[in-house]
């Protein structure tokens, strides 16, 4: 919003005394004011009594929930928020979302922040010498393990593309997505969030080995029974686990679940279903 | 860190002039600092110096990534870091992180914050009179639709226990879980994150159909045929696919991914994995 141009752009807002932050309302009795940079002129005070009639008429009119965005360059206005009795919602770098649910006697409704990281780890097998691409790691707590190529999924990215991507950067190898064997699910991960990570089987199409040196150590082909002679592959449950998916996968008889893309009318948007092709086929 | 105590808690820093904030180093080369309510005595100006004090003693130790954490009421504080370079990382409603990436050389190897919500579909089938569990929502873009019960996997939940729980809070019906049948992959769902679906099987162990009134129109086992007749069924190619597994699934021959509980010692932390146990069997 742009407070200096309230009232030529909302003729409506002349007639409502006093003046209010222009908001956006949404289909769950809800609105959203965007507070942008251009808002950087406003002073805590002004904005802080343009924040008090809103809340005003927001509950004469019923509003429940009232997200205030602000951008980044806006911080000086976050403390007249959280005085009014606004919490923060969700951050990213370029922004600070707050929020208020007005009902008293109704239990906030108001959807939560993001809860989990994604990651893959990739199971690249080389099917004619039994072998597993493995790599070690610079840093973390896998440092010295011989281990299979792990990632965090990006925001909007889709896992089987990640899976490749990951493989790709760490090793040089290119593969093709083949299906999701498994999937493990860890809380308390990083700050409070949840991780689940896809182990994924991959189907390497090159095998000439170029290490990203940045974050990995080294990387190479691994008898599978190198691998699982690994003290840590023995101790570990996870690890344990990833060993035996291998063995799995090599003989030929994995179950998992292959990458399909179709189309959401509901949601307007193409997504991907994860899911065993087979089953469907009858 | 409180101010006051600053000197008398920690001799060692009253070689180092001038004052800095305390921090904890991690692993990674990095540093935080946990700015608490009991900081809210310090000023801006105050908080300023100490900041740009302790970013020259960082940047002289080669320091990488520096946090900041923010506990609700220091949101005075927020503008000072935001002008230092600090960007937002991630916030809940008792704090805000922020974080400044030292090294000009290096790219930035922070890990980025949350970014997926994760929901459960349950699919609950009665063998015997081929019905499934179907509710109607009050709200949203579902309004009108018969649909599988439908809900958000709570922070540090497993998935399993929430399918569970959100057809125990939606119709009243007990059940036991069975196995994840499909996974959806979403993408800028709600804000920019990515929703992901675990569409699973339940087997009820009640019949008795009790509706959560705020957020459910009304709850009945329904006919396979009448649920995959209504017109959004066919027209959606994900409904379409739940219709398609729920049939998969009455015929007795889906595969899915059962879980299992696990210790991981790299980890330190038990988690779930979910997989097709028969693979492993032999």
């Amino acid at each position: 919003m742009s407070p200096v141009d309230v009232k030529p752009k909302h003729p409506a807002m002349e007639r409502q005394d006093p003046a209010v932050l222009p908001a956006r309302e949404d289909e769950f009795g809800g609105v959203t004011v965007e507070m942008k940079k251009q808002d950087r002129a406003l002073s805590p005070e002004a904005f802080s009594r343009l924040l008090r009639n809103s809340m005003l008429l927001w509950k004469r009119q019923g509003k429940n929930g009232v997200w205030i965005r602000f951008s980044r360059g806006l911080e000086n206005l976050h403390e007249v928020a959280a005085r009014e009795g606004f919490e923060n919602h969700h951050a990213q770098p370029d922004y600070l979302m707050m929020a208020f649910w007005i009902p008293k006697t109704t239990p906030c409704t108001l959807p939560g922040s993001a809860t989990h990281r994604v990651t893959i780890g990739a199971i690249v097998l080389n099917d004619r010498t039994k072998e597993v691409l493995v790599v070690q790691e610079k840093k973390g707590k896998f440092r010295g393990v011989w281990k299979i190529p792990t990632g965090t999924v990006n925001e909007g990215e889709n896992t089987h593309v990640a899976a490749v991507r990951e493989v790709k950067e760490e090793t040089g190898i290119d593969t093709e997505f083949l299906k999701i064997l498994s999937v493990k699910e860890l809380h308390n991960a990083l700050f409070s969030w949840s991780e689940l990570t896809f182990i994924c089987a991959l189907r390497p199409t090159s095998f000439d080995i170029q290490v990203e040196e940045s974050e990995i150590d080294a990387a190479e082909w691994m008898p599978m029974e190198k691998f699982e002679a690994q003290p840590f592959a023995t101790k570990d449950e996870v690890c344990r686990h990833v060993v035996e998916i291998c063995r799995v996968q090599l003989g030929g008889v994995s179950t998992g679940f292959t990458p399909r893309g179709v189309m959401s009318v509901l949601e307007n948007k193409s997504c991907v279903l994860y899911h065993n092709a087979q089953d469907l086929k009858d």
